[in-house]
């Protein structure tokens, strides 16, 4: 059994990753950890909990946290894990950070899309960039993971093949939807109901650090430079990620020629399904799992392909890509505690 | 032309009361008053009033707050008018309050409900029940208006031909569901998108203000003692308010008497409709507007007659019928500026 | 391994059977029958299967129906399955029921509920009521199933130990709140989305089927003769159903009092929770799941006891239910396959 | 006074026309005509009425239709007027056309998007295309109106003026969000409820017909030929279009300089409001109105334009442009019946 603690427990991201551990055959949860709910049963913060867990939440303690457990996930909002994390902590458990402080960023990078100046940037080279349906190999072996954005996720299932094998201009326009439950649990005017249910808006226009995670590990996977314009938008509902990634061609291109490299790519992987010509892709279709629907359009008369992306961002894009990783790290299933059908209603 | 000032103008209700008083021909709007959003264009509270208005929020001042206007409009959190409120102001401008703190209650009464001791309950005697379509002869002449509730007015529109009429048993259960748009603006856990989206819950449910203010009223319109059992539900949209009226005839009933009783006070109202039998109110049929519609069944085997009120929360809830009180304290039309058609998409 | 068959799933209670049997250890599912989608992959019909099932739909033919398995699980309209079941169907699989045609009537009731004949009532004998928490030992020997409907599933779990234990009078009214998802994935204006978003409204007012059934099974269970009063009403969400049950006690009581006796029943019942005093039942909180959240609020003053009680509709209301049913009868733990936690995002 | 009938008036921009010309005050509505409802009143139809209309709907036959009216609206499916519009018809009223079938599309187009042979293509010269902003000229001298579509609408306004002055290249890529009102009345799967609630998708990828308007529209107004990338995608909402559009800049600009080019066109326009920078254009602040609200983000560095377009669909994208039209057709004031502050809630 591995022995995990969870910081930051009780935001959304945090409590997906205690619900589905919770159905890990393979994992015990030892720790709980949120500041917000210190001494408190974790079924008073989501009481769907109630009858299932007895835990109550712990204060967190960095001197100690490394203590009595094998794993620690953190999801903690930017610039706070990088203020605290050190060697010594590295050196006493394996960490899988569902924040954004080591995502293949160098400081200057993170300064301009974070503000803050990176107080362990020393630490990035421990971590693995753990997009699991790529780095496989590197995750087997990895001291600690740097869980992918949601964003960054989708963009990259979408785009990757295509720019590995050069299909398309590196000069890509993706346009993104995402649930409300991206905003995360703090409260704010934007993410109040009456506010922002019934309409849509596009949010931090120019510079979404997912923009700068893509391009990073764009180049990292590929060896390829993208330049890429990504402006997110959020749409009233609960779950759901959906992108469109509008590219150039480089070639006479047609739908089963595209097929093939997504064929190439993913056909042996679980969680990524390329739906047949026609479907298009809907982010119900992929709820609560850790699926990735992906549809493609050729428009031959215009030169265009565009290529749509849906997963569930709290758990493709967050908690169950986070257990996808521990479970890759372990060499347990792939899919264990993640192998659910999407609840599409 | 009536100069008017409103006190809580970035509130939910307030900024309806502002929307809709643009729109009254004999109204000029002088102060738009909002701690929040003090010295800030009222277009930067509410973006829907780029290119209507170029008016900015003044701050709060008691002392001089009655100067050049003819009617103050409050729309203030309970607890808040009543420790600021003095026979001075009320000499100097006529007062319609939205909020509760004047609604036909005494001090006992009051600090039940609310925890707090009343600071000016003498004024109440200043203030009359503004429930338009059955205290007109008296708001004709009021000084004062203490607008009514949006749960308490719903429910006595249901009731209180039949109270009057003693057609039914004085011991009513009353299920409501709300809109979010009842909870605020202001910010908390129970109303973040995520947590409010895709759920129904009850909340207060042994101690909601408007039980109270509706017993009192029903009283004052009937000199009949009614017991209430009222529990409010919290549904997961922006606007109505439904109320579901479980009543037990007093005699024998049918479906015609009933609508005859309806009829009698309620055939001259434009802002009460009696369904035809056999439709249902549904929220979205009065929404946006100040509509009232009611419907009714009548259980011969079962002798019980169930009655439904749907009404808009924020306008015959609140702004629209405050607007429609101004209109007879000044011998308009009580139509003007809020005989809309609901919008039902 | 138990061999199953599934008739109408395409519905919606039919896919949740589908998904959650997917993952059920010790069950196959053999025939997936659907005359809408015959011949079609089930991920056509739901595309949440993509890369899950490569099952394809069946025709239903009555003939053969009990060929091959060992359970036949039906889901269809009232009135579909009486007209077809026999003697030699059920003398060959055993048939879980989730549609309503078994359910506790007499062909009288029946007529007078669904207006129409039953063509098989004397089959009803051989059917047992699957409440699960208060028939388990009938459920075990139990040769086919009735499933309970989604509000019969509510209301008894929240009256049945007040009125088993003489603790309320046996007229309760009873306000009832459903998703959308129970009025079926036939198309109607009133379930398209433009139509039922942003809406509340009250629907069958005073015939509802799951009356009848809640007044049978209370009077099966507890020798009680029970007057219900029920209304239910449509609120714009997906899933979930919320009772709130409003009884008179006959004798003096308080809160401790209450919780003892709802623990004397459910204690040992994991799928039936009461919550803390203070807490209030949630649709959310059950979302997903198998679970059934209750709570109460005694008035000691007014002589009243509320009963608060959510289900998700799709899950304890009909799939789940059944598959516990399907436990129970097998010998099983009777959580399996059904033992998640709520998904309360 | 205008006499005015509409055909398709209970369909959802049918009802719109009807709600904000019975506000008209030089506006009669003579016939409101339904084949859904014939007979039936049209507040049966829409029960918002219920008060303000005794109207009945009236039967279709174009022998009689100008009779009596000096304004006929249309509101239809594709491909329906044009098979029954003749000359004689349009001899005898003025045309108001809410559909596509005279929208400057010559036969080939036609039939390469709706895949029919148009009927009636030389009537197209009689129409003038109805962009309000940009052709108020031509209007004033119509014979019958092109009332252009949603999409068609809010693309245009965003980039009219950029394309006019030559300031970005003609190959643009816009990426669109409906709410499921622009989908219409009629069932289907994809706009029921359950379906459509808590999802958001793509549809007619590349061949929306809003596509072809938009390049046709352009070049009428520009002279200048684009091309068009566009994808539409329905997000779970009432009412509301946004339009993000990616545009590369042919030379160097900055903020200020943009805003100068749109101020140049929309200044003195009632209708269009460019946000101040900074502000985020949201669905919800146009809601109900017939405002356009734009704004744009210059990313200096990638050297792209982004342009944000929000309008109501139902209003400024249907119903409400259409009297725009017929105020501008009349000499009367462009906003009358209009002039409506946007419902934020």
């Amino acid at each position: 059994m591995i022995k995990v603690g969870i910081i930051g427990a009780t935001g959304y991201a945090g409590q997906e990753l205690v619900r589905l551990l919770y159905g890990h055959p393979e994992v015990k949860i030892i720790k709980i950890i949120s500041e917000t709910y210190i001494d408190n049963k974790y079924s008073y913060a989501y009481r769907n909990f109630t009858g299932f867990s007895q835990d109550s939440c712990l204060a967190l303690d960095y001197e100690t946290i490394a203590d009595g457990i094998d794993v620690l996930f953190t999801s903690l909002p930017y610039g706070v894990l990088m203020e605290k994390l050190n060697d010594d902590i590295l050196n006493n458990v394996k960490v899988i950070d569902l924040g954004v402080d080591y995502r293949l960023m160098n400081s200057t990078e993170y300064k301009q899309y974070y503000g803050k100046d990176h107080k362990s940037i020393h630490l990035s080279s421990r971590f693995t960039y753990g997009l699991c349906e790529w780095n496989e190999n590197e995750i087997q072996v990895a001291e600690n993971i740097a869980n992918p954005g949601c964003f960054a996720t989708a963009i990259q299932l979408a785009l990757l093949p295509l720019i590995k094998e050069k299909i398309i201009s590196p000069d890509v326009t993706v346009d993104g939807k995402c649930a409300l439950s991206g905003s995360g649990r703090t409260l704010t005017l934007g993410t109040h109901f009456v506010e922002a249910n019934e309409s849509v808006k596009p949010y931090k226009i120019t510079n979404h650090p997912h923009k700068i995670e893509a391009r990073k590990a764009i180049e990292y996977f590929t060896h390829e430079q993208v330049k890429l314009t990504f402006v997110p938008h959020i749409v009233p509902m609960q779950r759901g990620i959906l992108v469109t990634c509008y590219t150039k061609p480089t070639m006479k291109i047609d739908h089963d020629f595209i097929r093939n490299i997504y064929e190439k790519y993913y056909h042996y992987r679980q969680f990524v399904q390329i739906l047949d010509r026609g479907m298009y892709v809907e982010t119900k279709w992929v709820r609560n799992s850790n699926m990735c629907h992906i549809n493609f359009e050729v428009d031959e008369q215009d030169n265009s392909l565009i290529i749509f992306a849906a997963i569930d961002n709290l758990i493709k894009g967050a908690a169950g890509q986070a257990i996808q990783n521990l479970n890759i790290m372990n060499g347990f299933p792939q899919n264990m505690a993640i192998n659910y059908v999407p609840t599409c209603i």
